[in-house]
């Protein structure tokens, strides 16, 4: 599929990651204001909100966009989806009749200020990406025992914590938590020294689900996706993870990008997972291409310093779609939400700059990596900026997630002082 | 505290659940009619909602009842839990002016039907009750390695799956699952042979809290508790739990007793954890009597047969408290929600008929238990009723939970067939 072309000049641009194509979803604000829905089309947002109360946005069952966040219409199912996503097409295609109408509720981006897009019912993060599993479990149980036994079978996943998912620009603050040295003998309550991020993409849950769903379904029922930065706090995480999977390590915070990239923007990106090294059994089987072909990267820039990219991949390097995870996560009968948001795990590629967290691309602190500025970094500094990007190169056009930030602040001085 | 007598009989009787010194929180509805918020006092449900509707409930910044969930409550914050039970005390206390009035809005229990007393925001599981998880380690890990190294020094936990959270008297359908035996080269999908009940209490979050909250803070911060099962596939767990803990083993349900016993109706049975093993960390010492003396039952009733008490213990066993657990999980920074619902974890006593699982009570499956019927049982079998029981003991009343009851449907004969 060609760009396809908007009146507004910025959207037609190659580099522009919000061409005609793509219209995803985010949630803005200008100074005052409250927030409310926008759909970011060249370097504006059209007022969604505002569209639809003018009568611009007609879908059916609405209105949706009353309230500050997308779930209403995730939940109004595909129809409703597909129908949003030709109402805007119309509205600002080029030659469109509604232009005049639609150019006075563009906001310019550089105006605005992004929120949550979508409420997070529930989060699941998973650790389906090989390399990564390979990666970590090399360094913690040797190259003979790297992947788990059930590695191949089943997306591993655990439960995340939804109340600490952020927006992208939302400082992150060290956290403390429980640690202990394997020279101690007891654990000591302290700042993250090892704290991390996680290179990973988020999919968002769009239609409830009650039993059993099949791939097929799952990929269905997926609205969109955004980019998704866990942050880890590698220390705490090695002391609490035995034997129920991490807890306070991963509950700081996580950080998405303010977009939400409609998977129907994201259709002529579809590739295949890679060749199974085993067999799947039947309700996990890939039934198509159900990745996509996303270029992810990681820059780090430290407090007054130079941007260093230190890690490009792509989001096929996963082993499991988000489609397979979400058929895994309903096998039990767990009944599935609008607003779920699935973690895809770490994206590493195959090579050392490829390796999408700290803990890979230091290798677990021995092999600090040198940045542009000079400084070397085995974990995350106080002041660093990480900003996660991602690009689906299209015939003439890209499709982008806007940028996903975030900042680290120095700990607490007392966690425990009360103002 | 003695009992507080009510113009109701029914609640002056001392075995009866209710009295006037419970006024736990539930949300009923009577035949067709839409679910609201009320209050069990003696054989009757005050209908709450009607009673705040004619002025007879009137707290500050309210209305809080017009919804069917006590959420708002909790929201509301300790000033509003006090001002609500000293309000309905009011009502229901021998001698009250308002009887006439109160009378005409009580419903008998055995007309309503029972939902979800409150919206679910998270839900995280513990693994706090130390017999249980020397009994589960010993099995698993032999009696020298039973307690991880981290459990006499942090309440272990895992975030669950909210959405699984189902009120008692709700069916719950036996997952199918990956399993994988040990004497098998690979996995299957099969229903779950190795179904079982967990035994535990659920602490409820009444207040938000954004960064780390101390045990007194967090104390003051649960706003009641619930009996809670928290249902678990064991053959499940035992081939996705390495290393990222449970997840499709714990999701098919969580049932709830309908009623919300709230902290301040507690407040006669606070007991102190049982004597540390070693010094927890400051953060995490108890600062007084945070756990409470419940005697807790679990009955089975197989389909059409005699009921068997399996297991009798009490809340007390618990090795940490609520309070530490909601400590412990806000140190990373996690911010908590109104309506977040902390399992506390099995809570089996050091008898082997104190045991909270069928996995402890059957040591595995080793060891059969014997029904009163004559039966035996290694874990739940389809049909099988499970029914937990809760009673404070006071000076001539008891506080009580209401059953929390769950029934074994068979698994789906395909569970991906759809009508």
């Amino acid at each position: 599929m060609p760009l396809m072309k908007s009146w507004l000049d910025s959207a037609n641009l190659p580099d522009c990651p919000f061409p005609l194509n793509n219209l995803p979803l985010g949630v803005f604000s200008v100074g005052d204001e409250e927030p409310r829905c926008g759909i970011a089309i060249g370097d504006h947002i059209l007022d969604a909100a505002s569209a639809e109360a003018a009568g611009l946005i007609d879908l059916d069952g609405g209105p949706y966009l009353d309230v500050p966040f997308w779930n209403d219409v995730m939940e109004a199912g595909a129809a409703v989806w597909a129908e949003l996503r030709a109402q805007v097409t119309d509205l600002l295609k080029a030659g469109s009749d509604l232009r005049g109408e639609v150019e006075a509720l563009l906001v310019p981006i550089a105006d605005a200020q992004m929120h949550m897009p979508f409420l997070v019912a529930e989060y699941t993060d998973f650790y389906a990406g090989k390399n990564h599993a390979v990666n970590v479990g090399t360094m913690f149980r040797g190259a003979e025992n790297a992947l788990p036994p059930n590695w191949l079978h089943i997306p591993i996943g655990y439960n995340g914590r939804a109340s600490s998912v952020v927006v992208s620009g939302t400082p992150v603050r060290r956290p403390w938590g429980q640690l202990k040295s394997p020279d101690h003998d007891v654990p000591a309550f302290l700042p993250s020294r090892r704290f991390d991020l996680e290179l990973e993409m988020g999919a968002i849950v769009g239609t409830a689900s009650e039993g059993p769903v099949t791939v097929d379904e799952a990929d269905a029922m997926i609205f969109g996706y955004v980019l998704l930065n866990d942050w880890s706090a590698r220390d705490i995480q090695a002391w609490e993870y035995q034997p129920l999977g991490p807890f306070q390590a991963k509950a700081t915070a996580t950080s998405i990008s303010p977009w939400i990239v409609m998977a129907a923007a994201l259709e002529p990106f579809r590739v295949m997972t890679p060749a199974r090294e085993k067999d799947l059994l039947p309700h996990l089987r890939d039934t198509g291409p159900m990745l996509f072909d996303i270029d992810l990267s990681v820059e780090l820039r430290p407090a007054g310093g130079t941007s260093s990219t230190i890690a490009r991949t792509n989001y096929r390097e996963m082993y499991f779609s988000a489609a397979q995870q979400l058929a895994h996560h309903t096998t039990s009968g767990c009944p599935m939400t609008p607003g779920d948001l699935l973690g895809s795990g770490t994206i590493s590629g195959p090579t050392k700059d490829s390796r999408g967290s700290m803990l890979e691309l230091s290798w677990g602190g021995k092999e600090p990596i040198t940045l542009v500025g000079g400084e070397s970094r085995s974990f995350l500094e106080d002041g660093d900026s990480l900003t996660l990007r991602g690009a689906a190169k299209g015939d003439g056009y890209t499709i982008g997630f806007g940028d996903c930030e975030g900042t680290i602040l120095p700990a607490l001085a007392d966690p425990y002082e009360r103002n």
